[in-house]
Order: C-alpha cells, then sequence, then structure tokens
C-alpha cells in the first residue's frame, strides 16, 4: 500500500514537527550545534502506519518513545532533509498555520546544508529563524543566551 | 484555495474525530437518543484553516471551545453524514488505525439513516458497534446500562 502525498502533508499538518534544537558543544569552533529534526508521533495503535510513512519517504527512523506512548518517525540527515523533506513539503504545501513553521524550517536547513550555521555571521540569523517556530515548543537555551555564547567565540 | 481530498483525509486520521454518544430521553418510545457526529479539532492560529474543511464538505458548523482553545469543525446531521462526509472517506479512505473507527461510525449512520436507532431490534447492535469505537474515549454511560434501559422499554 503507498500512501498519496497530499495524505502525508495532511497527516503532518496535525501530527507533524519542524523543529530546530540547539547544544552547546565546546569542542566545535563555533560553540554550538544546530540540530534541525522532522517528526510525526502517533498512537501506538499506528506502527503500521508509521512504516508506510517511511517507506513513502524512503529516509529517517522510527522509535518509541515510552513516555508519550508514541511511534515517532524522525529524520535528521541534514542531506534527507533537503533533499526529500523539503521539497515533499514544496511540492505539497501545508495549508494551515505550520506552513510557517516549515518555511522557517525549509530556510534554515538549505543554510546548514551550505554550512552557513557554522560561519559566526549566518548562525545569528539562524538562531532567530528558530526561535520564531513553534511558539509554544519548550526551549533547553533563550534566545539571548545561544547569541551571549556566539558573542564570546572567536572565529 | 481548494483542499485537496487526500490532504483532508491525513488531516483527520490526526485530528478528527468519529463519535456517537447516547442520551436517556424519556420523551422517545426508544427512551435512548443516538447520536452520531464527525469533528475536526484544530488550535487557534488554524480558524482560516478550518473554515476552509467546512468549504470542502460543505456542511456542519465551526465553534470554538474555550476550555481547548481549538476551533472544532462538526457535523452532526445525519443526512450530511451520510451523504457527504461517510462518502467522502469512501472515496478516500484512512490508512491508520482511525479506519476502523470509521468503519463502524459509517455502519452507524446508515442504520440511523433508515431509522433503525428507533428500534429496539436494532438499537442494541449500534450500540455495540458504538461501545466498540474510540476505547480511550470517556463515556456518559456504561453500554450494561444503555442495554437496560432498552431492556425496561416498551416498543
Amino acid at each position: 500500500m503507498q500512501l498519496d502525498p497530499w495524505y502525508i502533508t495532511g497527516l503532518v499538518e496535525g501530527e507533524g514537527c519542524f523543529s530546530v534544537s540547539f547544544n552547546l558543544r565546546q569542542k566545535l569552533k563555533i560553540g554550538i550545534e544546530t540540530r534541525p529534526s522532522f517528526s510525526i508521533s502517533l498512537g501506538k495503535r499506528d506502527l503500521v502506519l508509521v512504516k508506510l510513512i517511511r517507506n513513502y519517504f524512503r529516509c529517517g527512523g522510527i522509535r518509541y518513545s515510552r513516555a508519550d506512548r508514541t511511534y515517532k518517525y524522525e529524520v535528521r540527515s541534514v542531506v534527507d532533509l533537503v533533499k526529500k523533506i523539503v521539497v515533499h513539503f514544496e511540492r505539497y504545501p501545508l495549508c494551515g498555520a505550520k506552513k510557517e513553521d516549515f518555511e522557517r524550517f525549509a530556510q534554515i536547513c538549505k543554510m546548514v546544508h551550505a554550512n552557513l550555521h557554522l560561519s559566526r555571521k549566518y548562525l545569528p540569523k539562524i538562531i532567530e529563524l528558530a526561535y520564531e517556530m513553534n511558539p509554544s515548543g519548550k526551549r533547553k537555551y533563550t534566545k539571548e543566551k545561544l547569541l551571549r555564547v556566539l558573542g564570546e567565540v572567536k572565529v
């Protein structure tokens, strides 16, 4: 069984998540790691559907979250994000409020793919975009904290 | 802007709800009212999308739930359920676990449309089907209570 591309977009409008997280990493010259990811979480009754989604995108992995009792399909590879995930949603666009999150996400993925997240000039722009996404989500660091770290770093 | 039919199905796989509730009504000969409904709940950022969904189905209403901070699109008319909602999901079927809920729902809507919910012979079957749906949902009455009421009623 094959899922229709528009079905995927509809499902993601409700259950998908585009996110970009940051970690402090002293080993990196720039001091901050940028991690974009795309995920879809579905209830435990829906493992078959989660597998169909992975088959559709031909990338990413599946893991079970005990805490939420959900199966999560997740893509973290920047190449896959740019060449498979972003391409899908450019061709079959979201129609609701999540569209705005996606547009920022796509911009960030393309910048990371071009290695701009390692540049002191462009990383602040990536951080700004990321913090405009998913306004209700939780964040490990405030935006100000990240920009301050960046201010201290010599590249 | 028009939504793709498969987009609708994908969105409903995540955010839609097929449900059948029952109320005790002494004024009815059979004593029990059967109320099927279809709904989609979306966050308050998504009012525009909810309106597009109503335009797609050409039936139903929209209301805001303060408690959940969501907009809910809802169809309760049995004729609309049978002729518009059920028809859509027969043509563009759900792919996940919700498909099973839908199949019971469709069966119930067709029985109600044929007035079988007013028959002492068929209402127990409708109740059985309804209580197999949305196993995690809350119920006003237990199945046993409804069947007991039915046992007491003379039709």
